[in-house]
């Protein structure tokens, strides 16, 4: 069936068939064996520079644009160029596939045309498993994330407890303060700030999700989840480390212990053939092994894991309801945690390339709690 | 008509009616005078203390995924819940209006199941007119990037010509040792390099979206164009400057003054009620009467400029086909160049609030040439 997408490259499927970012949308078309991008003038001569692929030809858009005749509304236009693209590369009555975030308007233009349009999703399943040459990027930008939690550390080495604060530099610790000192190492790490940092502590850190704001105070966890996509090659990594400056309360302590074997039981589990699921499970287990139970108060609340890669989440899934089976050349996540309101939350996270025999870690960096 | 978005905040319009970014697919909902977000337990709790807009109703999800059944496949149960939505909250029969990305197989879901969607594009065509607050924001966003145009003028200013090379710190200057040093300064304006950087020269810097690598030669121009998003707002700010260290060449020169001269003719037709084409016609006149013409061989080949924003290009569109009427409160970019594969291009770019009477200039930064 010809593949169909009109997007740029926020689409991750497109920059995966492209490998070459382009920030305006584009028709990529895949039919008969042969892959088309067609660009317009701006963005023609750059792709072609680009694209090493021969099996990809480049099309400037023009000529054709002529034909249409222009207008103010992009859409109108670029509806018309799609059934022109669609009639000149396909077979007639061939069905279409196109991504889940194909316009709308565009799919019912072509279809009150007579195009018929299916969803595919994934579009490219193959997306989670990675090749060789993948698996080098990913850990060039593994590699480049360790070492902002170097300077994290650093930082709150450095940093001295004044009462129940801490202070760096003459300022007060806050969330606000080190998230700006990870996105100055980001970017001389090239890497992007593209979905935010969450440097949550006290009761924020018991939020997974929660982004961290205001003072980070002595002996509170500071969960770290720095998830920075590579200016190089497109790819994201994805690490957590729960750090303490100061002394720890004995449940904070005991949570980081639980998480760190609970994460040792999830790697354990891993290897081709098995089902996601099972990681999450083993992580589970392992937690309540430990004695923390998860309830509506708290405890672990969030999947095990995820797949990464041209998106900070992607196939496979690693939560409880996961239906995937895990392929050789998956890189998932590992990161169980606990949350709990009244102690704060700790979180681990680790990217493992699942190989026939288990897991091989491209994230080996210490998981220490305290940094005094 | 009821509206009804499903994205995360990649989605602008999204953002634009909840003023809080959200990293996973929410449903929002306007219906009958009042408007939902329906969130999940990772996200409720976070939206919930964020919220400030009274009139906004953030409603837990949970108790209706359990009622719709758990299922892997996301895009299932985002389906079903949807469903469940617009049969709880909207009038039986009433015709959806969605954006244009919504996702494709949702909508044919949710027409099988009998209900009429619409795409609305614009989803809100009142983003094109900024209220005080948004132009409050968009002046800080503004004033942060004349920052990082300090910073690199500074750099050209410390560097040294080495026969045809420029020496920085000890260093080659290059395309990407400017970008970095640009990204770290982009982080330190607590400024996201969302959407790239162009710091192109010579040869690439007549390709008006190269975004510039290798070799800054002393004496070729060097276009600058910066459009990062504020992290404390989520507005985005876009300049550009085009630059020489060394000796122009006379062509280099006549056109800069051939481009600031255009600008400031798009610029003094600037005015609530004025067609925005009159603005690219009153830039292409004055380079035409400047002397450049505009071929196949080269010359002004862009749009004079576009709205700015909540995304780096929305609406108004400021081209010779838009058909927008400028209005009191749009904000866009006056951003004439000049570009000749043998001499190489100019650009210069300001940002301009519309008024009344005529134009206000968000970007004051000097326009100069030459840096020694």
């Amino acid at each position: 069936m010809p593949k169909l997408i009109y997007a740029s490259t926020k689409n991750r499927d497109l920059f995966y068939a492209l490998k070459i970012e382009v920030s305006d949308p584009v028709f990529f078309l895949e039919s008969g064996g042969r892959k088309y991008v067609f660009l317009d003038a701006r963005e023609f001569g750059i792709f072609s520079e680009q694209n090493e692929n021969r099996a990809m030809e480049a099309v400037p858009l023009e000529p054709l644009l002529t034909e249409i005749s222009k207008a103010d509304g992009n859409m109108e236009i670029a509806n018309k160029t799609a059934l022109h693209l669609l009639k000149t590369y396909c077979e007639r009555s061939e069905a279409v596939s196109v991504p889940e975030d194909f316009p709308l308007s565009m799919a019912d233009f072509l279809r009150a045309k007579g195009i018929s349009l299916t969803v595919q999703n994934p579009f490219y399943p193959e997306r989670a498993v990675k090749n060789s040459d993948e698996i080098s990027l990913m850990k060039e930008a593994a590699k480049r994330t360790m070492k902002i939690f170097e300077k994290i550390e650093e930082i709150l080495k450095e940093a001295a407890i004044e009462g129940e604060y801490i202070k760096y530099n003459g300022e007060i610790l806050t969330s606000e303060l080190l998230k700006k000192e990870t996105a100055m190492e980001m970017a001389r790490q090239e890497l992007i700030d593209s979905e935010g940092i969450i440097i949550s502590s006290g009761q924020h850190s018991a939020i997974p999700h929660h982004p961290g704001t205001g003072l980070i105070k002595a002996g509170s966890p500071i969960v770290c989840d720095i998830f920075p996509k590579s200016k190089i090659s497109g790819y994201f990594s994805d690490i957590s480390r729960t750090y303490v400056k100061g002394v720890p309360s004995k449940e904070i302590s005991a949570m980081f212990n639980a998480v760190l074997r609970a994460q040792e039981a999830g790697i354990k589990k891993v290897r081709a053939g098995v089902p996601a699921k099972e990681i999450h499970n083993a992580c589970a287990a392992s937690l309540k092994e430990s004695g923390f139970e998860t309830s509506e108060k708290g405890g672990f609340m969030h999947s095990a894991g995820h797949g990464v890669g041209l998106e900070v989440h992607e196939r496979p899934t690693v939560g409880p309801n996961s239906k995937a089976i895990l392929e050789t050349g998956n890189i998932i996540t590992i990161e169980p945690g606990l949350y709990y309101p009244e102690f704060g939350g700790v979180r681990i996270e680790d990217m493992f390339l699942v190989t026939e025999t288990g897991a091989i870690c491209l994230t080996e960096y210490t998981r220490k709690l305290v940094i005094n």
